[in-house]
Order: C-alpha cells, then structure tokens, then sequence
C-alpha cells in the first residue's frame, strides 16, 4: 500500500470533538474500528488512514453543528458519501471525523417544467434516476460506480456520457454548502444562466471537500430520449479507433457514448461477460435523439468508421440488447481483476486533447509493456479521457516500484501533451504530486483561496493540496 | 445619470504610477481627457468615470509589468477591451489605469481536429469568427456586441445561442491570467474536461476583472453545421410564446435560437428594419444539423407551436432571409431607442427558471404600464433570459426615478421567483445592490477570495462587491 502519509494530529482537540458529538448523537456517532476503517480509503492501492469517529447527519443543520463543533477544537472533518472514490479523499491522515452524509438521501424537488431537480447529498445517481424515471427525466452523469450525487458534486465527476452531457461542471445549477465557519451558503439561484458574481457553484464542484460540505445539490435533468440505439465497432488498432473518435468529434456527431476498450480488455470481457467480441480494439458507443435522428447517427457513424478499417458494426435499438453491451462495459473492470487473480487494480485517469488521443494510449499499452506490466486500457475517448488499470501483486515490492514508474510517467506524459493527470477521479491523496507540474503557479492560488476560506485547515485536510 | 459612487483616490500612488508609465510606455500611454473618457463607461446610464492614463498593453508580460507598478503603489487597474459592457464595468471610482488590451488582437493557436483555439483577449468574436470560417468551425457565443473575447470572459457573457451552445462558463476550456501581484497564471490544461484541483478556469470567468488581468483564453469550437434553418412564428400573447418555449425547452429540441420579442418590439422592428411581421409576441428560431436534423426539428416546432396558438410560421435555409430575419433581431437595440427620440435605453437581463417566465414577461410589461414607462422585452428565451429596456428621458428626473424603481423592482421579482438579477451582463457597479439579496451569506465568501486574492483591492475597485 502506497502514496499516503499521516500528518500530525490534535489528540486534545479530537479528544473534545469525540466526547460532545457523542453527547449530541448518541447512537448516530460511532467509534467502532469496523466502521471507521469502513469510512476510509477502501478502492485502490493508497493505504486506508480511518477518522477516529463517524457520525450519520441529517441535515445542513446538523452538519453546521459538526463543524461549528470541529471548528472550535481544530479538528479535521472528512466528508463521506459513497466511499467509492479513488484517490484517498475520505482517508484521514490527521484523523478526525467523518460526516456520512449517506443518510441525507431524499430528492428534496423535481421542477419537471425546468428540467431540474434538488437533492441532498446522499442520494445516490441510480436512486435518483430510478425515482426519476415515471417522470419521463434522466440525470446523465454516469461514473460506473453508484455514487452518490454529493460525492460526485466534490469531485466532479463524469463517466461514460460526458460526451454528450458534459460533467458534473455542467450539471449542477447550484449547491448548498456548510463552511468552515459553519455558515451555511447557497452558491447560485436555480436560473439556467447567471453573471452574478463568482462562479462558486463552480468553485465547490471539485473541491473535494476541502471548501464545504456539500448539502444539497439543485442539478439539471435531460428528458428520456425517444429513440436510443446502441453499437459496436472493431478495429486494426488502437490509432485506428482513436482516429474513428477524431472523426466523430470533429464532425459534430452527437454520440452519447463512444468508449474505447482496448484488445486485452476485450479479451477480459469476452472471459468474464460470456461475450464472443472480435479480440482487437473495440469502441462501443450509444446514439440518443428522435426515432430518425438515431437512424441517421448510426448511419454517419458507419461511414465515418469504414474509412478508418472499422469491421463487425452493429447497431441495435433493442433495450435487452442494449443492456448487455453496457453490462459489459460496467463489469470491465471486475473483467480485468480476473485477469490476474489477487492483483490490485491501480485506478489511472488521464485526459489529453482529442488529437492526442491515439498517441497517449499506444505510448500506455507501450510503456507498460516496457516495464513488464499488464495495464488493460478503457477509455471515455470521446473525452480524451481513458484509463490504464495497472493490475499489480501488492506483495511483489518490484513489480508495485514499477506501476508507481508508470503512473507517474503517464501522468507526466498526459501533462507534456496538453493534457490533465486527472479527467475524472480527482486529486485527493493519490494525485498531489502532479498537480503542480501541471498547473505551476495556479496551485499557489488554489492554496490562496483555501487558505481564505479554511485558515485552521479542518476541511479534508491532505487533499488536493499538499 | 445614476448608480455609481466615486471611491477615495490614493492621489500620491497614482501620480506616480502615471510618471513611469509615461516613461516606460511612451506612445502608448495616454493621458488625454478624450481617450480617457472613451475608456470609461459610456453605453447607458451609468455615469462616466475615467481612469487617471490609459496603457495600452501589447503582451501578458507588459500586462504583468504594468499590475506590479499599480501594485507597488496601490494604485487601480481596470482592464478595457470593447468597452461594450453595460453595468459599469470599466470605470475608474477610485481612479487608477485602464489597461487596454484591444491590441492583443492575435488567435495564437487554431486546434482543428480538438475544436478548440487560443486567442489573445482582444480579439473580438467577429474577427474570430471570420477567422475560423475558412476551416469550417465557429465560435457560437454571441452577445450581440461585437465584444472581445476577453471581456465576454470576465462578464460571463452569452447572448443569442447560449440556449444551444451554452455561456462563456461551457466555452472557455483555459484562461491565462495576470494575478494581483502580477504573476502570470494558466488555470487549467487544454483537455475537454479535468478535476485537477479548484476550477480557475470557471473562477475567472465572470470575475469582472476583479481577481485578475485575462491574458489568453482557450476557447471550444463548433463545427459549422451541415445546414441551418431560421423561423418565425407570432403568438397571441406573451404567455403563449413563453409556453411554446417551455415546450420546447421540455421536448428537448435542440434549437440553436429561440428569442421573444414582446409587440413593442415587433413593432419597433417593423419600422426600424422595414418588415411587415403581424404585430403580436414573436418567437425567432435558429435551427442546427444536418439536413434531415433541421427539417426534422422544424416540423417539431411547428407542431409544438400550434398547440399553443402559433400562426404565420415560415422556416427557411435561404442565407439572405436568414441574415434579413437576424439582422432585425439585432437591430432591436436601436428598433427600440427610435421607438422614443432621445431617450436612453436602460439595460436589465434578469433570468428566472422558465417555467416563471411567461408569469415574470407578464408582470414586468404590466408594471412598465403601471409605472408610466415604455419598456419593450426582447428575451433569450429558452434560457430564462430577458431584457426589459426602459426607455428614459434623462432630463426627467421623476422619469429617473420611476425608471429607477422598475429596474429595482424586475430584479427583486426575478430573485423571488428562483432567478437571477443578471442572466449575463454581470454585477459591475449598477446589480452590486442586488448581489446581497440573491445570495445572501455567500457573497461573504466571494468578498473572502476577492480579499485573498488581491488584499489591496487594486483590480477593477467597486465592481461586484461593494
């Protein structure tokens, strides 16, 4: 286990803070080590740093008392949704404690007419979607994971849709938000546009928690689109099918979905999904629009493919159908865990320019072969944005030097092509190194903001920055 | 003349600054009362102040030279690109230097096959758009003004086809800025979507100039599209039109225009432009696609509109109708002003969720006739966004005053019905009274950045924040 260092902690302070939150929330607050260890880093290789205690609020109320009780011991505060991100942004390296913000999970308003909807934090995209559905409305955003809606707000999430949908950057109207003083803010109205003043909303969605607890989300909704066609393409090579996604992009075809799976994750797909996929690079993509709007899409896209060497596409409009493909998608990456028994996977999210697309992923599945490592690629290519899993044996000290080599190399090499070390997971623990190569002074102003709004440090303390 | 205070001078600083400014920039730092003038505000009714000299800059690096003269002795900086802004934004309360940047006119870099592009602040959006023509793309924001691109970035523009394309905030992919303290900063890579950190990039956009000097923009692009199509349709009333637009809105038809105009516009227009349009609430479309996309989302809204009561729709592709049709739309400004010979018009752009914009329409034309004024509305409607442009004869003070009250009371209403004071002019110094009542404690939290940032309040003093 890797790349989190403790730092130092209040004993006094936590000590205080762990005695009045218990005298406050009784059987909501917890010190079990099985739940604390729950509410900490748990997904990739970065070491698990527990909270010393969890406490479940339910309401912006609640949160302010926490934090007005944090705040006046200097004690560190952890926000926690779903616990599914990747980077070590619930871990506490200072300890403290852990607001699970699981159990603020109601869909507070749904203003169908606006297409737009307002939801505590712990609600997560699949619930949301599900109690969305009668009302003929989707919330796009789709990370793999089931997130919850806060979570994804802090680290501005994306997934396999942001093609066509944009990022939590673009959907999300407005949060509400406790900060470190306990003052309870909302960013923005719920108006579709606004010029008034900064752009907080903005500010608060990636911050990780180290701004604010988010505590409630007002984000827009898509109508269900009438039509919805799903497809596959092979190709030659990795360049081909990365060219094929230039083509689309510069075309202006507006896919839903187009996502690169690269020949070993076929192979791992073909293994775990019972799928028989043609063994090389692949795309799968996903059309929305009118019955004839999908129609003339597939159509396009056909075209566009066979001038780059694309064979076996096939286009389908059935739902059972459609499910299957994208079951496979979403099981890639427990496909490619059973690639290697016992290996860890090594989340990666780089995110270059479209037109270095084809050179970052053939330059990954390169290098890793270079330092003897199996790194399978999936990619939001109509992004840029793809991600080698480096499967690594945790007890191999040599093999783990290696996937750290690779890592940073790839993250450099994603910086050195106009890109970003980070398209989607966020900078937490795992990421800090890079962001600096990336954006130089920037990050001085980054620490300059979080200084003014967080002096004492108590809002995620070790993430984003260093 | 009305709505700005002047702010304390720091006599000494400036005179100064203006001696080695002079002595640095020679030729291109004036000082002359005429220049002056012209760099301050000068498009409605907001008084006119100008800066003590005006230099005008001609890389970052003089930009950055320039902010640490001001900086050193604490002396104003307010940054001048078209000067088309409409609240206030390039005044000198306190006086200080107007840095024009219209001469930083380059596009750096054009990255067809990313759609994106790299642009000096002063290029204005119609010189980029003749620029990008040949190779196909455009850049969508369009304000009406021919603004520059820096200053679209620093009010959060939109304007026309945001409804489509979305504002400043969707478009800007990076900024490079000149900071307080005169360093020079780049907010974020050139990928189409990151989480490295605090969004900047949507920091600095709609700052106003207040946190720092724009320097360069990165910009996304569209693709021309295969075909575009414009109509019009006329409305019995304004409550039809607002709801065919919700319809619109609802069904998810990708319009590329869908602006209102009330019937004193219609009619303004008619005479200003020379056209015979029926003399009721109007909607003009822009539709964008392929062929088969275009003639498709016509015949949608076709069929929306007249559940509605739509009448005399007529589409065409025909470019010269469609110049003649959006020309006249363009011409509303000046349609309106010759509605009422030397009368100033008075800019608003509130924006309300849309399902409260017929009801919001409504009672801003019902208050314009209770209070006595003529208040024609043209809206960008499928965003929320309209302007009710009162038309006032300066010389009446109790016209002033009344014309006053109305502005006051539209971004009151706005506010209390879910929206925004300001869907896209910004705060400058005229909506800084306004930004409180909208959001409360969190413009605590933005006077927090802005002290952080710039703890001697040197960029663009008196704007936004009070």
């Amino acid at each position: 286990m890797v790349q989190a260092t403790a730092l130092e902690r209040n004993e006094d302070g936590i000590s205080a803070a762990l005695g009045i939150l218990k005298q406050q929330f009784g059987e909501r607050f917890s010190t079990g080590a099985a739940i604390r260890e729950q509410h900490a880093h748990t997904t990739t290789w970065i070491i698990n740093q527990p909270p010393d205690g969890v406490v479940f609020a339910h309401s912006a109320q609640e949160v302010s008392d926490i934090v007005k009780i944090c705040a006046a011991h200097q004690v560190p505060i952890i926000p926690f949704g779903a616990g599914t991100s990747l980077e070590g942004h619930v871990n506490a390296p200072a300890g403290g404690i852990s607001i699970d913000l699981s159990q603020m999970d109601k869909v507070l308003e749904v203003n169908a007419g606006d297409l737009d909807c307002r939801v505590q934090p712990g609600v997560t995209r699949m619930a949301l979607n599900t109690y969305l559905r009668d009302q003929g409305l989707f919330f796009p955003i789709d990370p793999g994971a089931d997130a919850s809606i806060g979570g994804m707000t802090a680290t501005r999430a994306s997934g396999t849709n942001a093609v066509r949908y944009g990022t939590m950057k673009d959907n999300v109207l407005s949060v509400q938000a406790v900060m470190a003083n306990g003052e309870i803010i909302r960013t923005s109205s719920r108006a579709r546009k606004s010029s008034a003043g900064y752009d907080l909303t903005r500010l608060m969605v990636g911050s990780e928690g180290t701004l604010g607890i988010i505590t409630e989300v007002t984000l827009r909704l898509q109508g269900i689109p009438e039509a919805t066609s799903a497809a596959s393409c092979s190709f030659p090579s990795v360049e081909a099918a990365c060219e094929t996604v230039m083509a689309v992009i510069q075309y202006g075809l507006p896919v839903a979905r187009i996502e690169l799976l690269d020949t070993l994750v076929v192979k791992a797909v073909n293994s775990y999904s019972k799928l028989s996929l043609p063994e090389t690079p692949l795309l799968l993509l996903e059309f929305h629009g009118t019955d004839a709007g999908v129609t003339e899409q597939t159509e396009i896209f056909g075209a566009l493919a066979e001038d780059f060497g694309g064979t076996g596409y096939q286009a389908t409009t059935s739902a059972e159908e459609r499910t299957k493909l994208w079951q496979a998608r979403h099981d890639a990456y427990w496909a490619m865990l059973a690639l290697r028994q016992g290996a860890k996977a090594v989340a990666t999210d780089v995110c270059v320019p479209i037109s270095k697309l084809a050179e970052a992923v053939v330059a990954a599945n390169e290098k890793a072969d270079e330092l003897g490592l199996i790194a399978p690629v999936v990619g939001h290519a109509g992004d840029g944005n793809f991600h080698a899993s480096v499967l690594v044996d945790m007890d191999d000290a040599d093999e783990v030097a290696r996937a750290e080599n690779f890592v940073s190399w790839l993250n450099e090499r994603a910086i050195a092509l106009g890109g970003t070390c980070t398209g989607e997971h966020g900078i937490g623990q795992g990421k800090r190194p890079y962001l600096e190569k990336e954006l130089g002074g920037a990050v001085d102003v980054m620490a300059a903001i979080k200084k003014a709004l967080d002096p004492d440090d108590i809002l995620n303390p070790g993430k984003i920055l260093s």
